[in-house]
């Protein structure tokens, strides 16, 4: 296994469950997602006990799952509740994942329902503030998930990748430093005095600043296990302190990305981007929107042809450069969250196997 | 194996044979199809004994089909007639496969044609008779054909599945009885004084009957292995007797249903309807064909669905409740017909190996 | 392997290459192929040493391939030239192919670089010569190379597959001959005082000859290992000589066929027509070269089911008539290649196991 299973992963957005359910498959479990009764996220097996059709096909009523087959209807807590002319007493009961509602996404744990507790998904504050905006999409790229963390925590590639909008010549030029800080990577690149590129220019006139003079930029990677880099990402008008710049003198967003293994060599790509500035104009949002998604749509064909090789390459060693420090240490993060799973997961079998003897 | 072999199977329609051959896979046999030279109905392997090209890709010539790669020209005897050139004595033969046209139908037999009894084939009234008129079609499904046998068998999914056409709640509401007669299984429902749906009411008015009145409805379903399902379906002006009702205050059909395995997980499923009122009217009949198509493409998505779900979770058991119960005996049946084919093969297989000692 | 790998294959023509890498993959490697610093082919391993993307999805800059994801600068000897802020003198070098541009095309040799040596190209005289006009295209087939070969080493087809263009009953009531030669098979066939079929006409009137009057036609089918097949045909107003009738009262061309296998059950059909007559004529060359085309899309159904058939029944034997004696001789001539091949990778893996020892 690539991925950890016993951590919140974000599973779709709210518009994707609105008025039907969603079958989507995470880490490799075939699940539903759907408005409860309540009103509430529910997350249950796509597969209904009775003749094995995908309860995806079928319709929401009243916040229960009916069955587009035969009408069986689903209770929230993955006990058939009823079905016409039937007694469902005995029927087996489906899996019900933990599922959360939060900062705009549906968060699913598609591990050990025991362990998911609603307080591990990070905080994330410019999805609370009414000082930020935020907008993104959705894209389903045919690659293990970990090469898009490799990608997103070494933005050397928006040189070459995205040379027409993000990318510049100075992030080539700019060494990085990475670090591991606790149960966070961060790779940082800043490089003052440059000509912003068409990205940052429009955002530039999209805060009302001058586009054609030199500016600082910035870029600080963080990656958190799982799945989750957030990118902090600016300029400043150069000579007015750059990161530290005062708003009125920088744009500044954060990059945000939710990478949701589907299976070992598939992801779902959550991407988008939070602003702290004009943050009411939403034409501006759907501008950066659009252009967000253009240069994220560019990753999609290197990630692929890269998992292509990859596969049929599979003992060739990849080098680890300092521009992978950030993917490297990521997967030590990730390589420590695998072993913590499998020994929780052996020491409860053999639990298990006490009980049984 | 899950489809018995020794056994007469819709293959196609006259007019896929017209002029030229049809290459069709049934059962796993790769068979080409073609009118010999008599007008008569010729199955033969779909492969040329010279190179091995798909015989299919070729054309008919004075009944009698001519390879499209070198001109081998094959009798319907599975026996090469003719090459250019050529000395065809000496070439291997190819499989004949016992194929007769009855019904408006072509029958194949996949199995061991020394059993091949054309009296086998059930004897189908509505398609000799000119009191009926039938259309129907083909669809091509990516799950086990006893799917569909399940879903034919248990016509509560009308409610679900075809809730614009022919679904009503009342179906859910009133129990089928279902048993077993010989060789066949029936599951009927009776619902009286109801409203007709909509396919119902524009069939009461097809016949110059009044739609807006309750009327009594019946649905009989009878399967006889290994893959038909024929569906008494009507509705009678209510009080008039119902299934019995004299028949100008009924419009009565039979739903035909002819489920050919091509693969473990794949069928080819010919459809259609019966019916003996109004019946030279060709505009209704082509109504009627045109609104049975989009019902019956509803049931693909379900069943491609639940296969999906049975191939990743093969161990799974899943239900049977009374509203199964056609589905389940009709499966006993095949499980008869299967175990009496294995006893078959072993026999001839010992058989074969005295006579080689 | 069904293919030999220490031969010279043709990999892409020059326009594929024009300004951009080409990915294609040949007996089973990965290359990507561009023009070097010195204008000179290059082809390489289709894998960056440092992450593993496919060098094809990057640019060609000064004649060196720069990796589209994090700009490495690959040298035309496999080995890392620089990249941004690195030390690249510890990568691994990639695998380089030897190529050659000749004739209009670029060659490659996919096995053993060390005998690789461009001598051992076939020399191709319409190719050098202003005398000639060529003109081609490249199909890409899902069935083995060997396939095509047979196909082309037994013109018979003609009659079947190209009906309406170069086939007649005439090709299939004249039997060829066929001789191996050293290194070359070789089947003829002459058809004496017939009329030409539409895309002989055509050639005639695009020679200013008449097409109504009886010719004598000929096809001279030359195949060298491992998959060149060169095809004289031609056809000359009847009694004056035939193949040997002077220019003025013939139409002449060369059939090029260079097969390429991709993997076993796939190649790069690369065609095409060298002509000696009224070769200034664009036009002309244009209008045969459409002609052929359609022509050679004919093939590639009839081979693809071949294939399909084949693949389904490994162990059927194919009939080895006289007309397949092209294909069969050709065979024979692979397999001398083959194990000669298989020999030599023994004897090399035993003197590096000496080495090691």
């Amino acid at each position: 296994m690539t991925f950890p299973k016993n951590t919140w992963y974000v599973a779709c957005t709210p518009d994707e469950i609105d008025g039907k359910p969603l079958g989507r498959k995470i880490c490799g479990e075939n699940i539903v997602f759907h408005r409860g009764t309540e009103g509430q996220v529910v997350a249950l097996e796509d597969f209904c006990p009775h003749r094995g059709a995908p309860l995806s096909l079928g319709t929401v009523c009243e916040g229960k799952l009916v069955c587009g087959y035969h009408g069986l209807v689903m209770g929230c807590d993955g006990k058939a509740e009823s079905m016409p002319l039937q007694r469902v007493g005995g029927f087996p009961a489906i899996r019900v994942y933990p599922a959360v509602e939060r900062y705009g996404f549906i968060w699913v744990w598609p591990g050990d329902a025991a362990l998911a507790d609603p307080a591990l998904i990070h905080h994330l504050e410019w999805a609370e503030s009414p000082d930020w905006a935020y907008a993104g999409g959705l894209y389903h790229i045919q690659a293990d998930y970990r090469l898009m963390i490799d990608n997103l925590m070494d933005l050397t590639h928006e040189t070459y990748v995205h040379s027409t909008s993000i990318g510049q010549k100075e992030i080539d030029e700019t060494p990085v430093k990475t670090r591991t800080e606790g149960e966070q990577v961060i790779t940082s690149r800043f490089m003052d005095n440059v000509m912003a590129p068409p990205f940052w220019k429009a955002n530039l006139r999209g805060n009302n600043l001058p586009d054609d003079q030199p500016v600082d930029r910035w870029q600080v990677c963080r990656f958190t296990p799982p799945s989750h880099v957030m990118i902090e990402v600016g300029v400043a008008l150069a000579g007015h302190g750059g990161y530290e710049a005062p708003a009125d003198k920088k744009v500044y967003s954060i990059v945000v990305d939710f990478i949701t293994p589907e299976t070992e060599t598939s992801h779902w790509y959550f991407w988008g981007m939070a602003r702290n500035f004009n943050v009411h104009d939403k034409a501006l949002t759907e501008q950066i929107r659009e252009g967000q998604g253009k240069v994220f749509a560019e990753d999609t064909a290197v990630l692929e042809g890269q998992q292509r090789n990859l596969s049929k390459y599979p003992g060739r060693r990849l080098l680890m450069l300092n521009i992978d420090a950030g993917g490297v240490q990521s997967r030590r993060l990730l390589d420590k969250m695998l072993a913590a799973e499998r020994a929780h997961d052996e020491a409860r079998a053999q639990a298990a196997e006490k009980v049984a003897a």
